[in-house]
């Protein structure tokens, strides 16, 4: 058994930005045909997050005295995610506060809520308007808001309230798998500006639009095969790194 | 919100050694108060022990050639732990090896199985009962055979049989938990004699025994609260890692 697989690909060979279309196919593969669950899947990807958040910014490098760090939650797999980065974030000592204003009602979701309640991470029952309240408390601003699946939750409230909101943060915003209010393919030059962009399995076609200081590429955990059927052509991950920078 | 919680212990307060109630009683409250899922803690623990096995035995300090690991993996949790950490290690460029003879008819133990079958991961439909088989074409052996609850399987076969081969084996072997032939109490003076031991969530009594090189905790995600109830005293996580040596 040769490990040539999962060794550096071919200089020559670009990193592949998908499709919406693309990535819903590959989700499939991932929860049906190699039957990773959707709690696992989860789990993997908020771990990922919230080690790409401690190499950009390390504990002693926040400028506050406080490491605070605002975590904003979607109702869908973003906002999970999100959950799950705010309760390894604060296993690294971080101060994570959510704000998971539209709460599912599916019990993997309940769960997750729970683990970060019962490990004393702060929700906020509103997001402040006054902007510079939010730049004064926090250091960063994870956004978790909206993946690849609710692009059509956009223009809806409070999501339309809260994106108007983190528009006008001047904190660093680090995104998860797409800025919140960017169309999946067609990115968003009016959009939010993430500082870092993470993106989850393989970077998406709006990715190309990042203009920030940091794109970080998570998904170690994809099977190879799917890696060389969607032509990913991933970077190598160095060492145990589950996330490499692009 | 004071991150103290999360702070080094007073240095004379000694780690503790949990009894098999607490063990039990520490999961029942992660399952049943934190909420925590079996297949999200799988997930955990099996990644947590192959980070612990690359920082003892990087890939390119291994003696073979090939970058060889056997797991022996038992018919409950233990085994699934080692499943994941099969899967985890494979992406981390070494060729693991898996051998489950008892396999599991439970949903999440199969759809961990079938990842790493489509991981192109190679099961072993028996054991060698030659032991310079095994010393010969695997670097390190995993033994993922018999945790906390399993110990009434132990006299029983096939497991006597491989815990007797285990017992000859001249490689290392990486114990997850409890060594299999050990009482999660008592120990087992004359039981298998593991390299390395990784206590999942907190060591049990039988630690005390281990006297093999590396002894490290794989509890970094355990709530503050838990660990404080249950007295644990562990040592302190550097940066984000999620084992400790000890």
């Amino acid at each position: 058994m040769s490990n040539s697989g999962f060794e550096t690909k071919d200089e020559q060979e670009p990193l592949r930005f998908i499709s919406k279309q693309e990535a819903e196919a590959l989700e499939t593969e991932l929860l049906e045909d190699y039957r990773f669950g959707k709690q696992q899947l989860i789990e993997i990807m908020g771990h990922n997050c919230a080690m790409a958040v401690t190499k950009v910014y390390p504990l002693k490098t926040l400028p506050k005295k406080q490491p605070t760090v605002l975590i904003i939650c979607g109702p869908e797999v973003n906002g999970a995610i999100g959950l799950v980065c705010a309760r390894n974030l604060r296993t690294y000592d971080y101060e994570p506060t959510i704000f998971y204003p539209k709460r599912s009602l599916d019990n993997m979701y309940k769960d997750l809520t729970i683990q970060c309640e019962k490990m004393d991470i702060p929700f906020l029952s509103y997001l402040p308007t006054e902007v510079q309240l939010i730049n004064d408390a926090y250091n960063l601003v994870v956004d978790a808001v909206l993946g690849v699946e609710a692009n059509s939750e956009e223009g809806k409230e409070p999501w339309a309230t809260i994106l108007g909101i983190m528009k006008q943060i001047k904190i660093p915003i680090i995104s998860l798998d797409i800025p919140s209010d960017w169309d999946v393919e067609a990115g968003n030059t009016e959009g939010i500006k993430p500082e870092v962009l993470i993106s989850l399995s393989a970077p998406k076609r709006c990715a190309v639009q990042f203009s920030g200081k940091h794109h970080f590429v998570a998904g170690r955990f994809l099977p190879y095969d799917i890696q060389k059927k969607f032509e990913l052509n991933l970077p190598k991950y160095s060492g145990t790194e589950c996330v490499v920078e692009i």
